[in-house]
């Protein structure tokens, strides 16, 4: 990539070349956003297919390097790995330079990293509501965060500036940008995306267990409905890991909220209660609906799957 | 349509024009396997709808007219109607005449219209395992049933002959045909079909319920997980109201495993145990695999579904 003047950004750090960080680099890469970009993975075989891939314009083995000079890094790791991360960067970042995140839960990493932080590095969380069951750096695509949100949850010590900057970089990779606090954002994807997603896993996770019939009808009859939950329940397994016990107050209490409502239901399917039934299957259509309006969903039968084979 | 005489049915006859009905109704169309098709609704809208699309050669008033001398007659309303409908199309049946239906659930439906059948109704139970979320007599394709499967369950006084007629019209719609028995269809489908909806319209009945949320915020970021579920709970709430009932005691018994699995995952949360989680999550990554292998569902992210919007 050849330096331009022009670009919004001199270098930009890239820590994780998952699918996010793959993504996000190809969208630098199309969008023209940086001058350098620095691609670092604590795996060998991740940085030898992005190198392959040519995902960003270098590809450095050590992380000290990669953020070095860098005006903005994007942490694009598993939330576990957040504390040994920022103790690594630390010493290495420009005074100026912006650290920015994509995680899918805000407020325990925040203050898990918070001590280091003080006020030696300009943190500015972010999360970009977008992702595929893949993973890996193959399974990136410059196009992921086009028409989709990014919640930036910034810090008491965030200067406006950066928090502007972060938003600009979102924008310009095609997303809406939201702002929220870190503990309502932790509120809002105990619903909309981490109660879904362990729901997900527990129904693959009873069906798959049950040894009275073959595993294969289950597979086989699996388009009446089952396939549709394998999808997110075949999602990368740490990342899920890190963002449940991250967020593990909200989900629990979600699950506790979902549990209620099943053991309702329950009740009517055992006392035949088909009105009630017929009442809460109503009002589920609705939501469908709503999100389709909202451009958060194909209106196409089936999701459009592209081919019944 | 013209008579011809090499179709493979003389007349065959459609009661109920939803989704399946009028799926069907094309299919037979396309294929040709009939030299008339007769369209019942008890719906006067459907029925126009119906006449409009030119679903059947003939659309009926009366479900007494649809039957009178088809060979074959295919029962696709909702289960909670079986009853009536036997007892209305019984006196008007040929002698060789074959009634089939599409029921989601056999058990209990076949032991209600058990003793209207006797020795008088040649009656073969069949269940495609196809369809959308949509439902009405607009939602039908005729490419609804291709590859995917039909499974029938026969009775013990079916003759060969009409079990043999059944399957091969299956095949000519496409479909890959399977024999079980009811109970063990039944059994099947609670695990791969009826616990999943369930599972998706309390899902979905959880997130709406919330009120410290405004609606607005599920919806706004429903593409973070929850969406996925919206489409399978936004399915004829009439239709699950019977499935549900109608396959009660399966129902119930994987209702009680699923919520055991759920409050295992629950105590792994709560006692931050990430080995049992992380374990969990990678086992249900395999079943996806299986399923994808197996052609029952497109290996595209995100069910290729068609634009991100």
């Amino acid at each position: 990539m050849m330096p331009s003047k022009k670009r919004p950004f001199k270098k930009i750090s890239i820590i994780g070349l998952g699918l996010i960080g793959s993504s996000i680099a190809l969208a630098i890469k199309k969008k023209k956003l940086a001058e350098i970009t620095s691609g670092y993975s604590r795996s060998l075989k991740t940085r030898t297919i992005a190198k392959k891939l040519k995902l960003t314009s270098e590809i450095k083995n050590n992380i000290s390097d990669c953020v070095k000079n860098s005006d903005l890094v994007i942490i694009c790791t598993h939330l576990s790995s957040y504390k040994s991360i920022f103790k690594k960067i630390s010493p290495h970042l420009n005074k100026d330079a912006i650290v920015t995140d994509v995680g899918s839960a805000k407020e325990s990493s925040i203050s898990e990293v918070e001590s280091l932080i003080k006020k030696k590095i300009n943190f500015v969380p972010a999360h970009p509501i977008a992702g595929t069951e893949k993973s890996g750096p193959k399974a990136g695509f410059a196009e992921l965060f086009e028409e989709r949100w990014c919640i930036i949850t910034p810090l008491k010590g965030n200067k406006t500036r950066d928090i502007n900057k972060v938003k600009t970089f979102w924008k310009k990779l095609g997303s809406k940008v939201e702002t929220m606090t870190p503990s309502r954002h932790d509120k809002v994807m105990a619903v909309t995306s981490h109660l879904p997603h362990l729901i997900a896993y527990n129904m693959v996770h009873t069906a798959a267990d049950l040894e009275n019939f073959t595993k294969s009808d289950i597979v086989k009859y699996s388009a009446s409905g089952f396939r549709d939950f394998t999808r997110i329940a075949s999602s990368d397994p740490t990342m899920w890991r890190d963002v449940i016990l991250a967020n593990r107050e909200a989900v629990l209490e979600m699950i506790g909220r979902f549990s209620e409502d099943l053991s309702a239901i329950q009740k009517s399917i055992r006392w035949e209660d088909g009105d009630s039934l017929y009442k809460l299957f109503s009002k589920t259509r609705i939501v469908r609906e709503k999100i389709i309006k909202a451009g958060q969903d194909t209106s196409d039968a089936d999701f459009g799957r592209s081919k019944r084979k």
